[in-house]
């Protein structure tokens, strides 16, 4: 199934193993020393593949799988054709995603400067760096160890990496202190100055930007985004939160930990987002709020107002998701011959794999 | 009109050469050996100059235009003055369009690869390549014969290109198998990992993306769009598609052929796009989704539902174009004064020219 | 409160030079000769600091502030603690901006050309200007004194540059004449080829773009945005006019002078803005709109129709915003509890700063 050309496989492994390693247990002991050599969907899994089923839409599919081996739950194993080999997790799509990485490890780049890459004499550069050909890295930039900067990228003066981060080709990178782990995609502008100006006698005069990116450890930012530089404090990205692609952070945002925020979202300026809140595609959250933790917020959604801890919000302007769906079923009765039921689908954010 | 520092025009043709290469009837056949130099607009061509009339609103720049020769359609022709010199077309744009590339060809560049261009020892370039300064080709690329990859454009490890590509400047393609003749922009990531997450122990745990991007023939991506790979498998933009700027394609996305996707769209994850299907700008098509071929999304639409093939939707939600009329000019009554009347303006498209 | 890392502070001032400069009177013509260091927020301001007071919400940090100077109105004085010193200003936050570019100026970059760079030999290179490594200045291009162009930045054939422009980091500009004292961040497209297609018999044929972009002097750009050149004509950016990052302005439009486009907007074919318009975050304006001069778009609304000068509008589709908000109010009182006040918050745009 996987393209050669783009991953390298690991060597096959013994079931008991990956059961093992992945948390999971074995529904027959006997199935232990089965030899596994890659993990496939069901629907194109062969008998040394393992697969997953973690759901019932999927019944039909596993009905028929050939999988070698299958992981899944107690509960949705009665669907099972008897003599199915299986693997019980409390999470079957955790379980399978680790199961994944044992297979296929990032892949280790030989530590190398390229020739062609530009490090400044006043910069460090820790061991186990990988740094390809044309990138910058600035005056006094410190790059942690085991970093790999892809082509082109620009760390400009000053910036901290910590260790084992990732920065994507054409992405630029200043006015920046960077955790460990952090995986930023390509194309990205990180502490670009933000949009705040004054009215002056010639016009817009942009307000002095003067802070900086603080990007906690494990963040990952996918590709074509911008993080806007604090005013005369931080923007903030806190631990563990991903962000999709061509999302605008502004300057002074502080967003919390664990938050997911879907593609082409935008936070506008000093705007506080908690820990935990889940984001999605194409929303617009305005300057100055406050979104509590673990608050949803629907794909497309305006928020101009701000958000209780937990709350689910939706809709243009956003308000309670349950007060959202009233008036679009309203306005269908009044208005349509049968309306939308608009079922918000915060599994719009993508947070699912097919 | 056309500034010589950024095109060259080539030599005069015959009109009746122009005629048959582009498939129009001249009004008069003595016409025929008139010399065109150029294309112009009917409000700025010359007697020398090649223009278009094809739309009524235009109908009094076209009396008072001095083109040397206009293309339009018979049915319009009843607005020119006597003596003008007229060519016949069943679509005045189209050759008009075919008429201008007569003149102004894409710049053949001179087959080269530049020396500060890092070409891997181990790809493949084609014959008539120009690789620019700084492009990078990794491992084991395949670049077919005629591409241009501008400067600092980066190709992965394993990307295959057909022939006659044109890669823009600082954009960064990996995982992809690209067909011939495809042009993408500047500054765009294709083959990015997908936005898909599971809850681990110590956060979120992306789900390992181990799938591809596959573009077909003559698809066109123009600039700072993001296409992700497939989890598992490929995310599909079909042959003859056209995709204008900052457009998000999520992972497992399949958009069929002769697709039009205006800019800032965003299509989420494993949503599938049948043929021939218009998709105005800012929309925002949610995950899991089947959009049928034909059909037409207004706008800034945003899509939480599959779409039946040649149905035209808009709205938040989006909803058919005349449901979605009606609700919009019954608030209006409810509680407005002269309300808008909401044209849903599918030519918001920008699919026309001015 | 600064970090010098990635700012270098001049030297300290005296405080009634700094009146002088930024148009402000002392309150006591005896703390002229006080030596202030630095600029500061109100919060963490200390004796050596100048800070700012410039709305009433502020006033409990105001009353408690240990800044060594702090900028007001007359008006606003009346909070303040006895002693306290004080320099009056008929609009606060633009004294305190100039103020700030007292103690932080751009800095001065060195005039080099990178060894690293490539120049074509046709090019023109004004004095003063610093061009870093792997920046690509093409054949005939045109770049005034003064100019800073970033590392990896793509300068193509014939474009003009202004004196003391400053071109980010893997941005990449063609078919362009840019004035003076134009800032363009990372990761922008200029010059790109519109979106504008007629169908051919194989498909979409894109109309021949044979236009150009014009940006007058002192016009931003923030990072990843898109910039069509124009289709015969020209795409315009009006002097002083301010863009944020990831903004989409497509083909043949014309923004006006002075304008404020937040980020993630978009801008269809051939609109024209006129002057002084400010536009939210997130909004679509579709094509061949005219929106007149001191119009101001809230945050995330459709434009699908012209505006009239001075009008606000919001919505979806947007309208005059007080209609809006009677439609807004008028769904809650049918279908909801309690509604949403949609409080419009045209500052949303984000032109303030914290």
């Amino acid at each position: 199934m996987v393209d050669p050309r783009f991953y390298r496989r690991g060597d096959p492994l013994s079931l008991g193993d990956i059961a093992k390693s992945i948390g999971a247990n074995l529904a027959n002991p006997e199935t232990s020393d089965r030899s596994i050599k890659d993990v496939a969907s069901l629907d194109v899994a062969g008998s040394g593949d393992l697969s997953l089923f973690y759901h019932r839409r999927h019944v039909h599919v596993f009905a028929e799988t050939r999988a070698g081996a299958v992981i899944t739950t107690d509960v949705l194993s009665r669907h099972a054709r008897p003599g199915m080999c299986l693997l019980f997790a409390s999470d079957p799509r955790l379980a399978f995603a680790q199961a994944g990485y044992m297979f296929y490890r990032p892949p280790v780049l030989e530590p190398a400067i390229d020739p062609q890459a530009h490090v400044d004499s006043t910069a460090e550069v820790g061991p186990g760096c990988r740094i390809e050909a044309g990138a910058i890295i600035g005056p006094a930039a410190q790059i942690g160890p085991h970093c790999h900067i892809a082509g082109h990228a620009v760390i400009a003066e000053g910036v901290v990496l910590g260790a084992g981060c990732r920065i994507g080709a054409n992405s630029s990178i200043s006015h920046a202190l960077i955790g460990a782990r952090v995986e930023i995609g390509s194309c990205c502008t990180i502490g670009g100055p933000g949009f705040g100006f004054v009215t002056g006698p010639r016009g817009l005069l942009r307000v002095p930007q003067l802070g900086r990116v603080v990007i906690e450890d494990d963040v990952s930012i996918d590709a074509n985004c911008a993080v806007d530089r604090g005013t005369d404090g931080d923007t903030v990205i806190g631990a563990g939160t991903a962000i999709d692609n061509l999302v605008q952070i502004a300057h002074n945002v502080r967003v919390g930990r664990h938050c997911a925020i879907a593609g082409q979202s935008g936070i506008a300026g000093s705007t506080v987002i908690g820990h935990g809140v889940v984001i999605g595609g194409q929303v617009a959250i305005s300057d100055h709020l406050t979104i509590g933790g673990g608050a949803r917020i629907a794909f497309k959604s305006a928020v101009i107002r701000d958000v209780e801890p937990g709350m689910s919000v939706g809709g243009y302007p956003a308000m309670p998701v349950r007060l959202w769906h009233r008036q679009t079923a309203g306005l269908a009765r009044l208005f349509g011959r049968r309306g939308p039921t608009a079922a918000t689908r915060l599994s719009a954010l993508d947070m699912a794999e097919t």
